[in-house]
This record gives structure tokens, C-alpha cells and sequence, in this order.
């Protein structure tokens, strides 16, 4: 399937946003919370057809999003980097990014926009489903100026214990 | 790239709508023209990549739009009929609708939504760049329990009249 009728879909659906709510903070909260929406969903369709096995490390959590989900649901594949001596923070690089090809900028007004927000939730809510809590958020982003884009992905500790504690 | 990711932000895009407009009807309207926006630009991306030769009547047109545009942007082949003795009137229909795939049926107060109209609004879009005016409905969807989906395009002759007149 070719992704250009995705990434226009996706085009009007944050143009539909910007339309509903006058604050970039919350179109950048709706499109995350979509996306989480979609990342529960989604992660049972990448299991199957991935056929991944279990990752042992968030190192290599954060590989596997990079090199199967993304190439997978994205056609493009982020670099990834550590970023904290604990080892649960993460940095994916996209030096394309195809859910932008036909935006030229951002308009003046929308200066705070998380374009692609709906990313970051998507990988937050499929996380979640393999009870990893993360914290995922852009850090840098192209269509601001920066010189990459950069998704973060904070994995925090606490999942596990809150699952025991709910089998208990 | 797999076509899971769009399917659910497509749904994100019709339950945005449908929390944005009570009336079915409007939110009908609105994912045709949507769609309209999509099909003008969509339209130079798909002569790009099909690479096809301009088509010498309304019936290669439309096996074009099933064969090579279906195929290409949502990995379905419709089957094609024209359905008028005027040879302007043809019927799509889809066995399989992808954009379903994660829907199970539309609520009930949901009744007269055409789920897919988006779609209805790409084909005329993109139809309208090649100068071809023509009325694209959904004659029959599976989502409202009829035995098939099928697309209506009925061809109408008056664009190239119209495109006369500007050039004079």
C-alpha cells in the first residue's frame, strides 16, 4: 500500500483538530490521546505480524519500535540512541518523515503544534498493552526548524510492580 | 507499508467528526470534501507512480481508478460494471473494504453515516484534475448490511464544455 492517502488523511484529520480547538496544547493533547486509542489497538496487530519475540531489555524495546514498527507502519527507519546512564531513555531519529511530506510549514498561528503527536501516543498506548509505561514525546521536529526530528521515550518502572500489585 | 495504522486513523477521523456534527448528513458532507482536497492533490502523486496513459473513455477510466488507484493506495481491487445504456454510469464494488477492518457495525443512532465517504470525495477530486466531472456516492455498504459495498460514479458531460469556455 502506498502511503500517500494515509499521510493526506492525516493531514485533514489535524486541520479538522485545528479547526475544533483554538490552542495548540490541545489539539497536541487530542492527537496524543487518539493515538493511544490507536496504540492498544495496533500493538495486537503488530504482534501477530511481527512475530517478535519477547524483548528483554528497553534497549531492545526501543530498537524493535525503530527497526519493525516504524518500517512497518511508516516505511522508514529511525536511528536510535540512549540518552540517560539508567538506560530508559531514548531518542528515535527521523531524518524523513513521511507523515510531513506535503506539509511545507507550520502556519504562524500554530506555532506550538505537535504535528505528529498522534505518534507519540500510538507508541505510548502499545507500550502500555506489553505493560511497559513510557513517557513519549516529541523533542525535536523538522517542521520547527530543528535539524532532525526526535521522538523521546521515557520508560518509567513502574508498571511491573503496579501488576503485581493488582494480582494480589 | 501495512495499511493498520491508516484504518484506525481513519476511524479516529470519522469519530472526531462525529463528536464535531450531530447530524449524520454533515458529517457525510464533510468527509467528501475532505476527500475532495485529497483527490486534487493526490491526483499528481498517482500519475507519477503509475506511469499510466491518458484513458479514451469513461469505462477505461474507471477499471483505471479499480485496477491501478484502488490497488495502489488501498490494496483492494474492486470489480467493475458499467450499469447505463449512456455507457457514463459504472459501479465499484468491493468485496473486501479495508477501511472497516477494525469497525464491527455503526451505532445506532449512527444509521445514515457513510462511513467511507471520504473516498466518494477523492475519486471526484482526483476525476475533476483530469477534467472529468462526475457524482461519486455509496450505493451500498456492507457496514449498513447490504450484501456488498459498492461506489456509484456516474460521469458527467460537461467539464470539457466548461474548460472551453474559460479558454476563451
Amino acid at each position: 500500500m502506498s502511503r500517500e492517502l494515509f499521510v493526506l488523511t492525516y493531514g485533514a484529520l489535524v486541520a479538522q483538530l485545528c479547526k475544533d480547538y483554538e490552542k495548540d496544547e490541545d489539539v497536541n493533547t487530542c492527537l496524543d490521546r487518539m493515538g493511544y486509542d490507536i496504540g492498544i489497538r495496533l500493538i495486537e496487530d503488530f504482534l501477530a505480524r511481527s512475530a517478535v519475540k519477547k524483548c528483554r531489555s528497553y534497549s531492545e524495546t526501543a530498537e524493535m519500535i525503530a527497526q519493525v514498527a516504524f518500517k512497518m507502519y511508516l516505511g522508514v527507519t529511525p536511528s536510535v540512541s540512549c540518552c540517560s546512564a539508567a538506560g530508559n531513555e531514548f531518542s528515535l531519529i527521523l531524518d524523513q518523515n513521511p507523515l510531513v511530506d506535503f506539509v511545507e510549514e507550520l502556519p504562524a498561528e500554530r506555532a506550538s503544534l505537535c504535528y505528529c503527536n498522534l505518534l507519540c501516543g500510538v507508541i505510548r498506548g502499545a507500550l502500555e498493552m506489553v505493560h511497559l509505561a513510557a513517557e513519549v514525546t516529541f523533542l525535536q521536529d523538522k517542521l520547527k526548524g530543528d535539524a532532525v526530528t526526535e521522538i523521546g521515550i521515557i520508560f518509567l518502572k513502574k508498571t511491573e510492580e503496579k501488576k503485581h500489585k493488582r494480582n494480589k
